[in-house]
């Protein structure tokens, strides 16, 4: 796909309908429950009911849930103790069904496609279900210099559109972004940052688990990098430099996925991340989005209040692969049953306030 | 049951195994994640670790929701805008699944029973399911005197704790707290004040939704009825001046619960003030309990606090019915899953950090 094609795809994100939203709010009114009192539920089913044009909204299943797998030379700055090993090792373990993703997906009744955009170590795995479509073996070290070129770049939003269009041919009506990378949290804080005009130290955070002079060092890294972007620096040209490849390929996904008109519910701070990208080309993508939870990394909670998403879950988790949004499938799926199955006060026999009536 | 009996299932609850909450401790350091890296998840792994007595734990299923019906003298105080009708209309919705619970139910796979133990008004429906044990038809208004006798308040324990051993007969592993009464946010609120030694009008909120006037008189009713009760009231006796029907039987099926060895997920306010009555009699009840959701009643975070709980879901819920209890099924069951089927470090072949090793 050129850049020229993708921008078209972005720009062809349609808004969810104004109609079909008024419609679940007043259809929630009439349900035999007091007026706004299942909450965010109720937020969640109206959104639903504007994504799809109508109310009660479709059941968002199936699920794909993708896991989007790269490396990062910045690992050579030392903002992580895991060896870059690990995400080929990792790659295998969503192969062969033993990660927390592949646990939390079977209990949710979801598809994970784990792809390789960017894995710079041979993958032990034979499996024939992974995507293979390395961009490049890693990027290159953004405390030295661009993490990627913008070709790179491009070429991996391209790879995390074809598999959302991939899923969705296959019948996907809910789109989950995942994300595998040892050092992963560096370019996200940095692409945070420059996407919400933030400081470094604010949203940089210990990832999955560093120590004061490694958070330190990252949050530096992080500084000295956004200090190489000129002030009008376009969306690519900020992905390309601070970037990484699957972060490139999951913003991909999620403009895939709006323009299709389906929701995206975004799991941690890489996908936020990755959601900042997406919405930098195409302003249209937050009103499809839905955050499956809050990450304890400070730079989830930063894009996500930049992007106007409530999460629904804030369990402390940093585990990323999509895992928290695997575990908010069910609370998706309930807001639209909650729509399409309760009986209204007439059907039902239920008085109401002298308020409501 | 006399009280005798009640007291002594009461003093028949085990701690749960350290030994198990540490094995899974120690499972959750070798799976294929960062230590710690799912949060809350793996704390509630441990605790169903510990509950069961051994590690990974068993998926806590078939669960059972038992939504308990009573309705309040009270609300002659003019407490609530709803008429108690609602509560046997609502009575009937549940019986023919059209409310909110039977929807989240299916949702997750869960049975609901239905149980009358204070309906004050016919109810409009046949059905064969519904568990007629009507200790009272309503409480007395607590602004005037006790709300229930003694004996009343024991009757309906009984229902709770018979209905918990009927579910765990039928098989229920996991038993969900759920409720029905129009004005029942007043009981529950003079239940946590006394409880947790609170100011009334700290713990006292809208309900399902009421205005200034309303509110600052059902904080004086409060305040008056505690005003009655002696400095060394038992639990018993606190229980019949201000609770409720419903409310007891609650504390007694958590209780039985607690006993059998089963863990109880537990709604929003009025559960919470089951759950603190229930702890009264029983002080080893909140190592079972699993708090499902923070209502938006300021009520249920003081009670919360006091029994040590931290609830899974924070979706601004005030509805009852064991709704957010419901909605937080597919957590429980995944923290089990996430023991029992994720590959670790050296079973995955995948590299640990220096650290973690």
């Amino acid at each position: 796909m050129t850049e020229e094609s993708f921008r078209a795809l972005a720009s062809a994100i349609n808004p969810p309908s104004d109609a079909a939203a008024e419609a679940a709010r007043a259809l929630h009114d009439r349900l035999t429950k007091p007026p706004g009192s299942l909450g965010d539920v109720e937020t969640l089913g109206v959104q639903l009911s504007a994504i799809a044009g109508h109310c009660p909204p479709p059941v968002p299943e199936p699920v794909t849930i993708a896991v989007f797998a790269g490396d990062h030379g910045v690992v050579d700055a030392g903002v992580t103790p895991w060896p870059s090993e690990v995400t080929a090792q990792m790659v295998a373990n969503f192969c062969s069904g033993g990660a927390a993703i592949n646990v939390l997906a079977r209990h949710v009744h979801a598809d994970v496609v784990v792809v390789d955009v960017g894995v710079a170590t041979p993958i032990p795995s034979e499996s024939l279900t992974l995507v293979r479509r390395n961009v490049a073996k890693g990027t290159a070290n953004l405390a030295l210099g661009p993490a990627m070129s913008e070709e790179q770049a491009s070429a991996a939003l391209d790879v995390g559109v074809d598999v959302a269009n991939e899923a969705l041919r296959g019948g996907a009506r809910l789109l989950i972004t995942g994300d595998m990378g040892i050092g992963n949290t560096t370019p996200s804080a940095a692409l945070i940052a420059a996407f919400t005009s933030s400081a470094p130290a604010s949203v940089t955070g210990r990832g999955t688990g560093i120590n004061d002079e490694m958070l330190e060092t990252k949050t530096r890294v992080i500084e000295a990098a956004l200090r190489r972007l000129t002030p009008n620096a376009t969306p690519l040209a900020i992905l390309a430099e601070v970037g990484g490849l699957e972060i490139a390929a999951m913003a991909g996904f999620i403009v895939a996925g709006a323009a299709a008109g389906v929701p995206v519910l975004v799991d941690g701070v890489i996908s936020v991340a990755a959601a900042l990208v997406a919405t930098a080309f195409a302003p249209g993508v937050p009103a499809y989005l839905i955050a499956g939870h809050r990450s304890s990394e400070p730079g989830a909670s930063v894009g996500l209040a930049h992007l106007g998403l409530k999460p629904l879950l804030d369990l402390g988790l940093r585990l990323g692969e999509g895992s928290g949004a695997a575990l908010a499938v069910p609370l998706v799926q309930a807001a639209a049953n909650i729509l399409r199955e309760m009986a209204t006060f007439d059907s039902a026999g239920v008085s109401e306030t002298d308020d409501a009536r």
